[in-house]
């Protein structure tokens, strides 16, 4: 009988660190969660870490390889850094990688969110049959993770794979990252709920404003999903209409890598089948011949737990 | 003292089969060039194509480490094949790697002529000193080779690459791909000709319509660059506007890739400096923070002989 090893995963968000024991088939057998405690600063931040770690590793019962860290914000894989993590303020560029390791004497991994969720849906989720695929997260921000035979790829500095900053228009909306037609500026949470809110003002009869007692600030993609599965028509654009920007920046990734397969997780994700059917469309209609009949959409599998899972996933990724 | 090697590249155009002795310095020390006899339909192409490399292979002077051969339309490196090469007619999908292997008993190898370019510019062109890089060929179409850590980007067939294909304006120009905004469809030669033409009935005093003696069928890339050179405002503006398309293009690959050098190379590249310029400042305003202050944007090197040197150089990488 083949024994299960385990890896310890943690994902640090703004609000909290998630940290779980995944087994090598992908199953959490363990987990908890720790305010990030923000106004302490980055050194709290990391003495919670350590406090966290060291409880988590005290779980006997599992073999533990390595611990894998998943972050936002900027991470170098290469050099165990994380900078300027939105949320934390004051931190500036943190080796946390190098701090772990001398801190616990186990192997330690860390990327990305985005990477880590690629290499997490790679392993254990929707992408385990796929030799290369793009995984696109759509929450507040719209990041990627790019895999080719089986392999994240980073860039030189590992700030590759920002599939939000695929531009579809160049004329067109102003993204916060000073560019124009950015794709997040498009489907990035924040900028959907504030477009939807805008243009709810013309739709005074969608259900979405009775589900929300006409309080625009409860609006969610979980609300719009709502509206659209009773059928309110205005909700269904919306969400066809974000497939159809998100295949528009995802025929450009495709005609360049040749990439036909691309997994759909993040919040916004939560829209579903008609999300997923609508980029599948704009994509076939869109990219080279070459490509038309091998293209294929899908939604991520690891949801709520991607995170942890992810991170823990760069643990059997690089140590097998 | 090092001796030279030698590699025989073959450039298959529409028009010509180029074929040079190219040494490991990347000089052409021989060549030929014969019409490509299309009529003949494939047959009598590759026929003229083995009399060809007979002859030239006849030059005892040089020892001949292996063939390589650039091709346009689909090729895959790994299995060998042309398939509808255009302006061949009748040519369906050909082993060319095989049957020229078969025949001269030499190492054969095969890419499309963006990625042979991409190899040449690494080996001994404007790529030399750069780990990645990404080349673009401004001709009738506009082609891509992706260069990673010194390996040529392939996709999973050989069909990754094509920086044509990438859309600027979800709502924009047609392109014959069949979708929309493609950047070819703004600089590729034939699209770029014929809107300088429409808009040339409102710029009656460019310098343009004097070189041209009024007759817009003469209109190429070269006349523009004699007129914005000779300072007329339209001409200058064309070359700007170019520029600002290409560069929009790349900064979707640039984050995408996180590449930050760019090699400009092509017919429509005669531009030259005010080109490259333009397409810099335009990926220096629309790139993420991490890659604004490194951007570089350069002229291929390889100029007229791109094809064979960069066929030749097939070898060379291939067999190092």
């Amino acid at each position: 009988m083949k024994k299960e090893k385990y890896a310890l995963g943690v994902d640090i968000g703004g609000t909290n660190i998630k940290m779980g024991i995944v087994s090598d088939t992908g199953k959490i057998v363990f987990k908890t969660m720790l305010p990030t405690n923000r106004k302490g600063g980055p050194e709290e931040v990391l003495s919670q870490f350590k406090k966290g770690i060291k409880s988590i590793l005290g779980e006997k019962k599992y073999k533990i390889k390595g611990i894998g860290i998943g972050a936002a914000g900027s991470v170098s894989s290469k050099k165990g850094t994380v900078s300027n993590p939105p949320n934390v303020p004051g931190w500036k560029v943190v080796n946390i990688v190098k701090i772990i390791k001398k801190e616990f004497n186990i192997s330690v991994f860390i990327d990305n969110d985005a990477n880590s969720a690629a290499i997490g849906e790679m392993l254990f989720g929707a992408g385990k049959k796929n030799n290369s695929f793009a995984l696109i997260t759509l929450g507040t921000g719209v990041g990627g993770g790019l895999i080719f035979d089986r392999k994240i790829f980073q860039g030189s500095t590992g700030a590759a794979g920002e599939i939000g900053h695929i531009s579809i228009d160049h004329n067109g909306r102003k993204c916060n990252c000073g560019s124009r037609g950015c794709v997040e500026a498009y489907v990035g949470n924040h900028y959907l709920m504030k477009i939807v809110k805008d243009e709810l003002a013309d739709h005074k009869n969608s259900k979405i404003l009775k589900l929300i007692n006409n309080d625009t600030k409860l609006l969610t993609p979980i609300i719009i999903n709502k509206a659209a599965k009773s059928g309110d028509k205005y909700a269904k654009q919306i969400i066809e209409r974000v497939g159809y920007y998100v295949g528009s920046a995802l025929s450009s990734v495709a005609n360049l890598l040749e990439i036909d397969t691309f997994i759909i997780g993040g919040g916004v994700s939560a829209f579903g089948k008609p999300l997923t059917d609508s980029i599948k469309k704009t994509l076939r209609n869109n990219v080279l011949k070459v490509l038309k009949s091998r293209i294929k959409v899908s939604q991520a599998k690891l949801k709520n737990n991607a995170g942890m899972i992810g991170a823990a996933s760069l643990v059997f990724y690089n140590l097998k």
